[in-house]
């Protein structure tokens, strides 16, 4: 990996040693399109189930004897969002079973869809409690996964509960007090996060632990903070603000107008270096800190590409979630955080 | 400080746009030389006292009538050498009260040295003890701060422990355990840090932080490091292979061969960007991780050209000394977290 400096930096491609951000070498190849929930997904008018009891058992039984997967069975819901494909190639990837039933929206009840080379059965909003409850039923160490839309965050966090399968919820939005609620009202294990990129939650909670540890450290510097999202992303990074408040508590004086935003795809290629097929989904972040006296400077960076991060991080919060569902463990409700200091488990 | 991102991006000066490094903008008009002790400082051959008792306590009160400070008194040695000039420095910016008596070597011993705009008395090897005693008799509140070399860092230790004098020892190297010791056995107040980097310092500490809480996050991730110092330092930075030890923990491997060592100023001036005049001291490092499939990276930078940032963290510490030692704490010895936890003093 490490190419002699004297020739190219090492972790500056030719093309992009004007790059303002040092992004990663191996995006060009990977992953694309956005991580935004389809919104098409999951609405929630009524229809019948497509599909009977007999029919699921034995679409099921095909599934199972087609591999000899022993590991964690998940259940992916929406298993044709963008988000909901890429925790389908990781799971695979990383030898979890997953089953080839899925809710989906009303425009996708009673469809067979091809997702990552297995045909899944999708289930609009009718009848999913029996569905799920038949599911379990088979795979008693079911674990779900949801990346729906905000709309229906709620519903199904109700659904899972009330069937009272583990699950990770990946989505974001919905009334997150009442997520919360349900959850421990019914002692249901779950991973709630809205934020999966694990390496991310670890950067982001070392700086909060390091403004909580040494509040007025870098008092008297100066901040300049710099982002880069796809442009349907019209407000300012969450995680860029949570580092603001980080540099606040550390001395740092610096209004949330003062993130600079870049949203130009034409910048975003060309200064930013962003690779081209990531420019509708990314998430690029910089943050320069000055001395009074400009003689010591800081910087951190992190620059995501596409939604690897995100489905990688799930598949960590799967496993975890797992482990907790068998040691019976007294606490139910977990986030990234817990994931992280689990260690690595893969 | 922002420029506009359409014409130059904000932290890159223009003729700084391929330089590996975002260097500080202020570097090129500020400090100069190395942070490396003078090594013709303090070495310990016997003198004889050159100033009375009386001759001193003219200077003294010559010194003292002529400013109206009656803030922290503090006495610097070696006042001649390039950490003890920018201590005095930063000291006076401070509104401390540098007392006009240090201890020198050799060959500087009985001089009146002109230092930052006024007159040194400075004192050889000999009668320190009773020249510091008297001293300390006049400033009660003194606190010695220690940049000298490593050859005489025990015995100094030894002397500030005699007469039991507060003092912050900013000098590397001799027998640390042995400096511990005399320090724990004398109950005399002492911060001890071989970084006084304060944000360096709390840089690091949020990486041991994350390592030791959340174990494994980044394993899989392959890890890049470039560090650039001036050419006389041979060996690979210490707090580069503090900040591997630390991304180890987080499940990267990584062998400390393999930090690459910029040495060359031609290299250091063209591709890191370092101002030229910080050629003969400065502290470039650069760290960059890579996810497994290349579409997420991090990077964290840390870049100090001369030695203001050493100089202001003693300040630091000797302002946070100075409350301990009014306030009785039981606790004696301290290092630049203690410093850090404390808070923003100034």
């Amino acid at each position: 990996m490490a190419a002699s400096l004297l020739k190219v930096p090492a972790y500056i491609p030719q093309q992009q040693q004007n790059h303002l951000f040092f992004f990663p070498r191996g995006c060009s190849s990977r992953s694309s399109g956005t991580i935004s929930h389809n919104k098409r997904l999951c609405m929630l008018p009524v229809v019948s189930m497509s599909a009977s009891p007999l029919q699921l058992q034995l679409h099921l039984e095909k599934s199972a004897s087609s591999t000899q997967n022993i590991s964690i069975p998940i259940m992916v819901n929406g298993c044709s969002g963008k988000m909901g494909k890429a925790v389908i190639k990781a799971a695979d990837a990383a030898g979890l079973h997953v089953v080839p039933i899925s809710f989906g929206c009303d425009e996708e009840s009673g469809q067979a869809l091809q997702v990552c080379g297995r045909e899944f059965l999708v289930h609009g909003p009718s009848d999913r409690e029996s569905v799920l409850a038949f599911v379990f039923d088979k795979y008693p160490n079911l674990i779900v996964v949801d990346y729906t839309v905000p709309t229906a965050v709620n519903d199904n966090a109700d659904l899972y509960c009330k069937v009272g399968v583990p699950f990770v919820m990946g989505t974001t939005g919905g009334d997150r007090d009442q997520l919360r609620k349900i959850v421990e009202d019914s002692k249901v294990y779950a991973v709630i996060s809205p934020q999966m990129g694990k390496q991310v939650v670890a950067f982001l909670a070392a700086m909060e632990i390091m403004a909580e540890q040494f509040p007025g450290a870098f008092s008297g510097y100066s901040l300049e903070v710099m982002e880069s999202h796809q442009a349907s992303k019209v407000d300012a990074s969450g995680t860029a603000k949570a580092v603001i408040s980080c540099f606040s508590k550390l001395g740092v004086s610096f209004d949330m107008d003062q993130i600079q935003l870049i949203r130009d795809p034409k910048q975003q290629l060309e200064m930013v270096g962003v690779p081209e097929e990531h420019l509708s989904g990314h998430a690029f972040h910089m943050y320069h800190l000055s001395s009074p006296d400009e003689t010591v400077s800081f910087e951190f960076q992190h620059n995501v590409c596409g939604r690897s991060i995100y489905a990688e991080g799930t598949i960590d919060a799967v496993i975890f979630l797992a482990k907790k569902v068998q040691s019976k463990d007294s606490k139910y409700i977990y986030n990234m955080i817990d994931v992280l200091r689990e260690g690595n488990m893969r």
